[in-house]
């Protein structure tokens, strides 16, 4: 069989798995299918309130034998077929193995009296990276098709331990390096928002599933802006933790082994408390006795409360910057900075310029790492089943660059470690200057609203941040409004990265589309970072999204 | 100028940097110089029971005014003195910067009313891997003489903002990827307790001038003993901390960049107690807001104390190893684990016998990364100078190896972490087994007691552990003797290696040499381990040696 034929396979049998009863009779007309599933007749209304509630009040309702999870789990399905069916997001779809696993959820907690974890009997969307035992995990690539999974990735073992359902696993692009959602298997994923616009990527599948509501809570993972793009993308909270927070072992991945820049995991929700469950469920399974990359650190809940008095008392001190000095982001983002850096001011906190240091310097760098092997381990796996490279794939990796040499890595290790440290030191010189310590610094995470197809360019708003490990939480503010966020006739480009991105800007093409920041802070402050971005979304309204 | 009149030179300017009342008149004619400081007439009464304090002592003294650091500073730069004209173990003595800066703490803690820091006025020796501003780090490499330094590594900034004083910094072997301590600069340094055996490497240096109480708490760094196997040849305890827990940023290093095994910095000391005060005075500086590597994970006392309470009702769970099934250790460190244990059971806690788990397959893969660029960076840096490679050298990494290409590389970072994980799951089963958590293994550090010069073969006891990024303790246990450590007439080889390391064994010419064991705990358990040790060393009686 040709690789378009085993392609054309597998999308058929994603098809398939989708039960007759959930499937759509006509395709939508409109370019956002965000109203579908109320008008679709499929769901009833008490699924749709399910799929619109919150993680953190689903699992109190199935702790407390409320809401079965066979109920709620069949809510999910059904809005991530129809999710499937209109964005094209899912890679995997498995509601027999879900619903069996949400009866016997649902017999354990009569039988035992209480839930078995904290994840009790809730849908937990996967990026299909996450190993499930029997499972394909083709992550896009052609040749991946047809191998199925021995065991699970730790992630997969510790949620399944917490009481989580899995029933879906979702699509990327081929070789994850790209944070558009394209590949030769199922094609393209895109935005519910807007059939024109990306989902972002490379947890794109999440972006579109999540945002669709199709699911509560998804896990993506992001060495370049993988969680967080397709998080703003799809008006979404996501997590980039620090590496080594979370557990990545016995994931699949491309350029396996590659350690100068870690991909970590994390999650993407529709609120910072949602984020929370998740965390606090996956620490409390202590991954550091599982995977010797995750470091023993429980979650601190002191850290968390110092942040809150500081809120209280409007006493944070928040850095931002609305270009990196590279490329300007379009009027949109530009807005979406300004409102949370006058939001946070009217709330009393301290708000001040962040110079980024060496930005420029820092995407160059990373670029090479991920280019270190020459692309040899992705052209390699695209080789064993004769699938052509997509086209944005070269953006980033390009067959033509050369695999560097040990002593090279070395180097490139040590800039990276230098780099780290210097820009440690820029924060403890404003800290100098401000005579009190900063606690997070608002950033773009991407220089545009939601991407029109194949035009995402530029990786370093995201990437940066991966080189430093800093943790970084995406929180979503606003949409592109075409009467205010005019052109700017006035641009001058720095250079022609900052042109083409520029040149992307048409007010009339983004309106609508989602806006978002991210919120940035030192290596390891996940509860810090959460808390702040918690109260920004609550600032913002945007915060509980029912 | 040859390399052999540059290091001539240097050698040369050591000894010259010693005041002439401090120098020795005429060499000692025992194997040991242990005795000799009493003997010379050169350390005053209170000097010599200044030097044979604790740390723990000093400071207190010092910060409450009862001692001058200059005071202090002198009778260790007198002792370091006579360290180094008998044992040959410092590549930096400095007593002129040393006494401005005592004098300076003196008179800062008479104007305030208060000391500097935690370690105010207390003298620290360093490994010549730390850099200082204007001084030299040669590291024994010929090639990096006259470069004089313009800043301090992390480290030792910490320490000076900590209080403490530079005076010294100690020998180690070329390249530092040796266990015995040999350069091209100023030759061997020897063990004070006996000239005809190795003080240890590549920190043996310090090991020599702490072990003679040259100094009181000496900073080593350790890839694969470094720290570790100086501590045991001179019955010292020694922390290898995890990656990532103390700084490590500017220092001087082989391979630098080299990222797959982490080389860390950690002390030397005659306590566990001044052990913890090192590491909790560096810590308190927040180590992680400057070196990008270190997790912000302040000192747990949570945790030290939670320790406690099972140490005070016999509760300890302790698995134990006296070979790793690849080398034999010698008979005294046979008798050395034997007496931890026996020790630990007469105490009621829980010992078992811990299977280790493919060591010898940890230990190729090891020796794999250390020469991973085919000993170029090493190479390179002899060329320079032209001067040879010291004989031990070619055990570790050769020439003729070739350097490995990048997919290569990445294909041993996923057999480093399978195997790191399939290691913890050992931990798991053992503990579901018990039904109790482990809370350390009791190990050897090397298959031999202090061992004879040129005779350091076999790296695995200490380097599978660096592998595994566990946390290690020396324990000084015992010294070895003729009349019990018998040699084992029906010794059966496993291999080669076991071959020639036992046939190394000679009761008579090891009588009397330190025996010592290491306390391992998952990775990142500082705070336990060393309160397990604190224990096993308070039993042993060796764990204040006034």
């Amino acid at each position: 069989m040709g690789w378009e034929d085993i392609a054309a396979d597998k999308k058929k049998r994603i098809a398939d798995s989708i039960p007759q009863e959930w499937r759509i009779k006509s395709e939508p007309t409109d370019v956002s299918v965000m109203a579908y599933p109320k008008q679709s007749g499929i769901m009833s209304a008490e699924e749709l309130a399910i799929t619109e509630s919150t993680a953190v009040d689903l699992v109190a309702q199935l702790a407390a034998g409320k809401l079965s999870s066979v109920a709620v789990t069949t809510a999910f399905l059904k809005r991530a077929a129809l999710a499937h069916q209109l964005t094209n997001c899912a890679l995997e779809f498995f509601p027999d193995i879900a619903l069996a696993r949400a009866k016997f959820l649902d017999e354990a907690l009569k039988k035992d009296g209480k839930p078995v974890g904290p994840l009790h009997g809730l849908p937990i969307s996967l990026k299909d990276q996450f190993r499930i035992k029997d499972l394909e995990t083709s992550m896009g690539y052609v040749a991946w098709i047809g191998k199925y999974e021995e065991g699970n990735s730790v992630l997969v073992d510790m949620l399944e331990r917490a009481g989580a359902v899995f029933y879906v696993k979702t699509s990327v692009p081929q070789s994850l390096m790209v944070c558009e959602t394209v590949n030769n298997v199922i094609g393209r994923t895109t935005n519910p928002r807007n059939k024109n616009w990306s989902c972002g990527g490379s947890s794109g599948g999440e972006g579109a599933m999540v945002g669709f509501r199709g699911g509560i809570i998804g896990v993506g993972t992001d060495i370049g802006g993988s969680i967080r793009v397709p998080s703003a993308f799809n008006f979404l909270y996501g997590l980039r933790p620090s590496h080594g927070r979370l557990p990545y072992g016995k994931m699949a991945n491309s350029m396996e082994g590659q350690e100068t820049v870690h991909s970590v995991c994390g999650p993407l929700t529709h609120s910072v408390a949602d984020m929370r469950l998740f965390v606090q469920s996956v620490l409390a399974e202590e991954p550091w006795k599982y995977d010797s990359k995750v470091i023993p650190l429980p979650w601190r809940g002191v850290e968390a409360e110092a942040v809150k008095a500081k809120i209280t008392s409007g006493g944070l001190t928040l850095g931002y910057y609305n270009c990196d000095g590279n490329v300007l982001p379009h009027p949109p983002i530009l807005r979406g900075i300004e409102t949370v850096v006058s939001t946070m001011k009217k709330a009393g906190h301290t708000v001040f310029p962040w110079k980024p240091y060496k930005h420029d310097y820092a995407v160059n760098l990373i670029n090479g790492i991920y280019a270190s092997d020459g692309g040899t381990d992705i052209f390699n796996t695209l080789k064993e089943s004769g699938e052509p490279a997509i086209p944005n794939f070269a953006d980033l990796i390009n067959s033509t660059l050369p695999k560097i040499d040990m002593n090279e890595l070395w180097d490139v290790h040590l800039k990276k470690w230098a780099f780290q440290c210097e820009y440690l030191e820029q924060f403890r010189l404003m800290e100098e200057k401000l005579g009190k310590e900063i606690d997070a610094i608002i950033a773009p995470i991407t220089p545009t609203a939601a991407i029109r197809h194949n035009q995402f360019k530029y990786y370093g708003y995201a990437s940066a941040i991966n080189l430093l490990d800093f943790t970084s939480v995406v929180v979503p503010v606003t949409f592109a409004d075409k009467s205010i966020d005019v052109k700017d006739a006035n641009f001058k480009p720095l250079n022609d990265m900052d042109k083409t991105v520029q040149a992307e800007y048409d007010a009339d093409a983004y309106h609508g589309a989602p806006v978002a920041v991210q919120i940035v802070g030192r290596r390891l402050t996940e509860e810090r970072i959460m808390e702040i971005a918690e109260e920004i979304g609550k600032l913002l309204g945007n915060e509980i999204t029912l």
